[in-house]
C-alpha cells in the first residue's frame, strides 16, 4: 500500500514529484453546492510559493493552478475535483552528484530500501513541492470550514528559537517569516542571515488556531481530533514533533493547574465556556467548544552548502556539500501547510460528527429526502 | 462513523465500558501460524492492571484474558482473533452526583455534545480501562514483532518533571513507576506522596524504543511511519505531546548540528549507519535503520479530590471533589500501552511494506505458490 | 490484511468459528440513542436459527446473544455494541478424516492455501455459523431503517428450480423454506423429501425488496449502491449470482422496453414514481425512489451424504461421503442473511449521503450544534 | 463521502466528467521497477475508444493518455502514477432541453436527488467516458498481473439474446462486437442492424476468463475473491447482474451435480486439479486455482432516439426523444471495461494475500531486508 491518499469522508489523492510534469490532487467527497473558483486555490497555493523573500528558495515558479473537474457554473457538483499545477522550473542539470550518495536528513536512504530505486531529481516525491497538492485541497476544506463558521489560522511562534512574545496576526504579512510579533520576526531576520553566512539552517515551530469549533467533533477512541490532527501534521516533512494545548509542559504540571474548569454558557443553552484553555480546545480526544491551539516543530531544513559527512552508494565515506536552491528555513513557508492540513482533516472529522445521533440523522433525513410512502 | 478501529492490514476493534460487563478487542489480519497463548496475552495486560503500587487506582480486577477465536491447537488460524475481559468490579455505587456535572479534564462535556447522551459510570468508554484491547492486540503484534528479530521497550522518561538522568531498562521493574533511572524513581516517589497529600495529581512523559527495525518502513506521504505513530499514541487518553528523534529541540537547532551523516555499514551490502541519531530513526516518513525514539507528554490525571469549579448539566457553577479509586499519575501504567500501540502500528507498515516493489513481490508469489501453467 | 470487517461509516467486525467457544460481533458506528435490546438482536438471530424444520441442519444451538457494550439504559451510546453466541453444540467428535482430504466445493482446499493451515472442525471460519455476527448486526441496522421508514423483507424466490408465482409475504412463516407462494412451498417440499432420500442437496434463489428507500443514495462511481449490494450478498457463502431488478434479463431487452418512464409524483414536489421498475429501483449506482429489488443465487449444500470423488492431502484420489448434520438447502436460512447484509450496506450508504451537499450540512451544523461567536 | 477511490492495496482514484476539461485516474499503490509506458496505456485505452465502428458512438476523440507522475527513466517508482486524457470533442451544443427533464434509464433524477444539481452536459460525471480512468488504472493492473503470469481475457459472450456457441478468443478482434465466435457476431450484426433502425438499442453479457491465478486469493469474510469482483463489476454503468461459474443456473442444481471433485495435481505437490469447474474458480471467497469465469451482464443503453415518456424539472409529463451520438450498445466497449475492474480486483487481493502467514512474512522480510544486529 503506498500512503498518498488522505481522509475518510473528505479524501484527496495527492500526487506529482518535484522535476516531474506536474503535480496535483484529486478531492473526492466535496459536497455539491461550494462555490468553487481557481482564484480560491490559487491564492491560498500563493502563501506557499517559492521566492517570495530572500529567506526562502529562489526556485521560480508560477505554481499557476488549473481546476480540471468537479467545478460547473461556479459550483462544486458533488463529484471529485482534480487540481493541477505544472511544474515549469525543471533546471536541465546534472544530477549525476547527488544521485551518488544519501544524503544526510534526507529520504534518500529509505527510499532506495523500500523501493530499491529512488528519483534523484529534486528529492522526487519527498520534496517540499509535494505539498501543492495538500494546499490545494486545504483550500476547498478552508472555504467549506468557512461556511460552517470555523476559522483556522497558522502562524510561525518560534524559529531559531526565537519565540513570539506576542500574538497579533494581522502582522504575519508584513514580515518575511509570517510571524505575529513584529519584534521577534527583525530578530529572527539577523539569525538567519548569520545562518545563511555560515552555510547553515534553522528549524522553527508553527502554531494553528482553530476557531468557532463546535464541541463533539472527533471520534473516540482511535479517531479522537488529536489524533488526527497528530497524524496529519506529522505527515509534513521535517515535522519531529506535535503539540495540543500545553503539550509538553502539561506533563510537568499537576491536576488542579492542568484542569480547566467549565463556566457557564454565556446564553443558556449555549455552549460551555472554560476558565482556562490547557487543554488546546479539546478534551477526550473531542472538541469542547473552545479555541483548538496545536504546534508541529520543524527541524532544520536539511539541505545545506556547508561540508557535510555520509556514504556514497557503495556504503563508502564521502564528504559532500549540496548546491542548489534551497530554502534556509521551512518554517515561513510551512505555515499554510500546517493550516491546510489541519482544515482538511477538520473537514473530515465533522463529516464523520453527523452521524453520532439517531436524532440527527432522523432530523437529516425526515425534512431533506422526499420519502415515498 | 465511530473511531473504534484501528490499522489497515493488521486491524483491531476494541469495545467496551468502564462498568459495562467485559471489555474486549477483535483482531483482524493477523497471520497464520503464529504461536499464540492466553498466557502471552495475560502477561502483557499485566503490566497494565490496576493496584500494582500505592500510586495507582485501587481498583480491584484481575484483567484475566479469555481468546474467544482465532486460535487453534496453539497457532493463530488466520481469523479474527477475539479477546475479552470480564469485568469483575463493577462496584454498585451511586453516580448521580457525577452524572449531574461536568468534570474538568474530561471527555464528560464532548460526549454530551456529540451523543446527547453520556454513559457516566466511570468514565464509560472515556475511562482508561478502554485501553485493555489496546494491550491485548498490542501483545499480539509483539509477538510478531519479535518472530521478525523487532524489540519494542518503553519506559517512564520523566514524572512531575523529574527526568531520567540514565536509562537501564533492566531497572524498570525495581521501582513502582517503571522508569529506567532508580535515583530518579527515588525522586519521584517522594514526589508522589506530597501530590498525593495534597489531593493532587502529576504528570509525566512515556518514552518508546524500536531496535532492529528494517529500514523504509513507512508509506509516504501520508501513512508515513512518524505520521502513524503520531496517531497512535495521540489516540491514547491525556496524551498532549509527541516527539521523534529529537522532537521539539530539533526546531531549536541548525542543519548541520541536526542532520546525521550515514556511516559505512558493518558489512558490505549491510544496512548503513549513522554517526548521530537526532532524527530518532526516521527520515522522510520512513525507518532509516537505526533505532527509533518516541516520546509521548502525558497530562496529569483530570481526577483529583481536590476541590475544583465547574458547572452542572444546567451550565450552572458548582464546586465539586471527585472521590473514588483514581490513579494519582497515569504514566507508570500507559508505559505498556505506549508500547502497544507502537507495536501495532510498526506491524501494520510491515505489511504494508510488502507490496512496495514488483522484486518482492515476483519472489513472494514465484516460490510461494504453486501457479499452474 | 484479513477481512472480517464490514463498512465504511457503519462498521462491524465478525469473529468465530463453527467449533470454537463462541461467535461474535462488533459494531462500531451505531449513532446514539437507538432504543436497543437483546431481545431485538435474539428475534432476529432466531430466524437463522437451526434446527427449525426438518430440512435444515439439526445441530441443536439455542443461539442466545448477550450484548456486552455500547447499551446503557435500553439505548445505544454511540460506542461499539460487542455481541456474544457461545457455541453450546461443540460435540466431541473426531475430525481425523474430515482433516485428511479436501471436500469438493467447500473451501478446504483454499484455506490450506492460503494459510497453510485450517480449522477442520465443521468448517471452522467458512461454517454457516459465521453468519451469526451478519445477522446480529443487521438486527441494529433493521433498527436503524426503521427509525428512518425503510423497510427491507427477503424471502425465498426459488428453490430446486421451483419459483414463487405469486408474491404474498405474509405467509413465508408458514412454510418452512420462507417461501411468499404456498403452492410452490409444497412443491419444493416435495423436491426436498426427495432430494434428501437421494442423500443429495438443493439451490435456490433469495429476493429483497427494500420500501421508501428515499432517492440518491449511493456513491458514484465505485461505492454505488448496487455495487456495494454485490459485494455484500457476494460475501455470503454460496452465493453464485447477484441480480439487481431485472438483472441477466435486462440482457435481451431493448432500451424502449428496459428504461423506465418517470411519472409525476403523488404530490407537487414529492418524490417521482416510475411506470414500471426493470431498474430495480437503483439507476447510475443510486436508489431512484422506487422499490429496490435484488437477487442472489444460491448453489446447493456442498456437504452431501452421497459418495464424492476427490483427494486427500496428499493429493491421492478418494471417495468420501459426508456425514453430519449438514442442512439440505441453505435457502431457508440465508433469508435473514440476505436481508442483514442488504441492511447494514442500506445504513452504510445513507449514513455517507448525509454529506453529499453543503445546503444540508450548513443546515445541520447550524441547528444542531451552538457554535460561539 | 464521494467513491470515486477503489481498491485497498493497490488504490486508484478517478475524476472527471463527460464534457469537462479532461478525465483522468490517480493509481497509489503500484509497486516499484514496473516497466511502464504511454503506450502500454494507450493500447488499452484504444479497446475502450468510441468511433470504432458503427454500432459504438461517433464521438470523435483520440483519447490520448499522459502518463503526469509516477514513472522515471522507464520503471514505476513507487509513488503514484497520474494519467490523465484531455477531451477534445466538447462539441458546443444546446443542453437546455436535456437540462429540462430526467432521461428514463439515466442517473439524472438520482444526481439532482443527491446533489441538488447535476451536470447535465453528456451525463456528466455518470456517463461512460469516466470509465477512461477505470481503464487506465487497469492497464497498470494487467502488467503487473503478466509480470506474475496471471491472465485476464474478456469478451462479448451475448447480445441480443444471442450466445456464443464456442469460445475462440482469437477471433474477437475480427468482428465490431468483440465476440469469440464469429457466427454469433454475423447474427448479432443483423439484430444491431435492425435495432438500429428501429432507434432502439440492445444490451448483452460479458464473460471474463483468469487463467494460471494462484489458489488461496481472496480476504474471508467480507473481502472474499467473488464479493470483491462483484462490487467490481456492479460498480461498472449499466451492470445489472453478475454470475461467478456457473450463476444462477447453480441454484437450479443439485450438491452431487454442483460440487467439482478434486483430482491429484499434475506434479507432485504442484496444485489440484479439478474434474468440472460449475465454482468458476473460486470457492469459500478464495481461489481455488482453476480458470475464473465471471459474467456482467449490461442493460440496453439508456439514450435511444425513439420517443418516451418521462417528466421535466417541474414533475410534468414530457414526450423525449434522445439526440446526439450514443452507442445503439454498450457492451462492445464494455469488454476491456469487465477486463480492467478485474484485473485491479485482483491485483488488490494479491497484495492483500502477502500477509497470511507469519511463514512468508519471515521469509520475506528475512532475506530481502538488511536486518541490523
Amino acid at each position: 500500500m503506498s500512503g498518498s491518499i488522505y481522509g475518510n469522508q473528505f479524501r484527496f489523492s495527492t500526487w506529482g514529484e518535484s522535476h516531474g510534469k506536474a503535480i496535483g490532487v484529486v478531492v473526492d467527497g466535496c459536497p455539491a453546492g461550494l462555490p468553487l473558483a481557481e482564484e480560491d486555490i490559487q491564492s491560498y497555493l500563493d502563501r506557499r510559493k517559492p521566492g517570495q523573500s530572500r529567506y526562502t528558495t529562489k526556485r521560480a515558479e508560477s505554481d499557476a493552478v488549473e481546476i480540471l473537474s468537479g467545478v460547473f457554473e461556479g459550483r462544486t457538483t458533488g463529484t471529485p475535483i482534480s487540481m493541477m499545477v505544472r511544474n515549469m522550473d525543471q533546471r536541465s542539470k546534472d544530477y549525476s552528484e547527488i544521485a551518488s550518495y544519501y544524503r544526510p536528513g534526507h529520504a534518500d536512504y529509505g527510499y532506495d530500501a523500500k523501493y530499491g530505486f529512488r528519483d534523484y531529481r529534486g528529492g522526487g516525491r519527498s520534496s517540499g513541492r509535494e505539498t501543492i497538492g495538500r494546499v490545494a485541497a486545504g483550500a476547498v476544506a478552508v472555504k467549506i470550514l468557512s461556511a460552517l463558521g470555523i476559522q483556522v489560522r497558522a502562524y510561525a511562534e518560534e524559529i531559531a528559537g526565537i519565540r513570539c512574545g506576542s500574538v497579533d496576526l494581522s502582522v504575519c504579512g508584513d514580515n518575511p517569516f509570517y510571524m505575529p510579533d513584529a519584534e521577534a520576526a527583525a530578530r529572527v531576520q539577523a539569525a538567519a542571515e548569520a545562518a545563511m553566512a555560515a552555510k547553515d539552517s534553522l528549524g522553527g515551530v508553527v502554531a494553528c488556531l482553530v476557531s468557532h469549533m463546535p464541541p463533539g467533533i472527533g471520534e473516540p477512541v482511535f479517531d479522537k481530533l488529536d489524533a488526527c490532527l497528530g497524524k496529519a501534521l506529522f505527515s509534513i516533512g521535517a515535522v519531529k514533533g506535535v503539540e495540543i494545548g500545553d503539550g509538553f509542559a502539561a506533563a510537568k504540571s499537576t491536576g488542579s493547574a492542568n484542569n480547566d474548569g467549565f463556566l457557564p454558557p454565556e446564553s443558556p443553552g449555549g455552549p460551555l465556556n472554560k476558565a482556562s484553555n490547557h487543554a488546546g480546545g479539546i478534551l477526550g480526544g473531542m472538541s469542547d467548544g473552545s479555541e483548538i491551539l496545536i504546534r508541529a516543530a520543524f527541524k532544520p531544513t536539511p539541505s545545506i552548502a556547508r561540508e557535510q559527512q555520509t556514504v556514497n552508494l557503495d556504503g563508502e565515506p564521502v564528504t559532500v556539500s549540496i548546491r542548489g536552491r534551497h530554502d534556509p528555513m521551512i518554517v515561513p513557508r510551512a505555515v499554510v501547510v500546517v493550516e491546510a492540513m489541519t482544515a482538511v482533516t477538520l473537514v473530515d472529522l465533522l463529516f464523520a460528527g453527523m452521524t453520532a445521533r439517531m436524532e440527527g440523522i432522523c432530523r437529516f433525513y425526515g425534512t431533506d429526502f422526499p420519502v415515498k410512502q
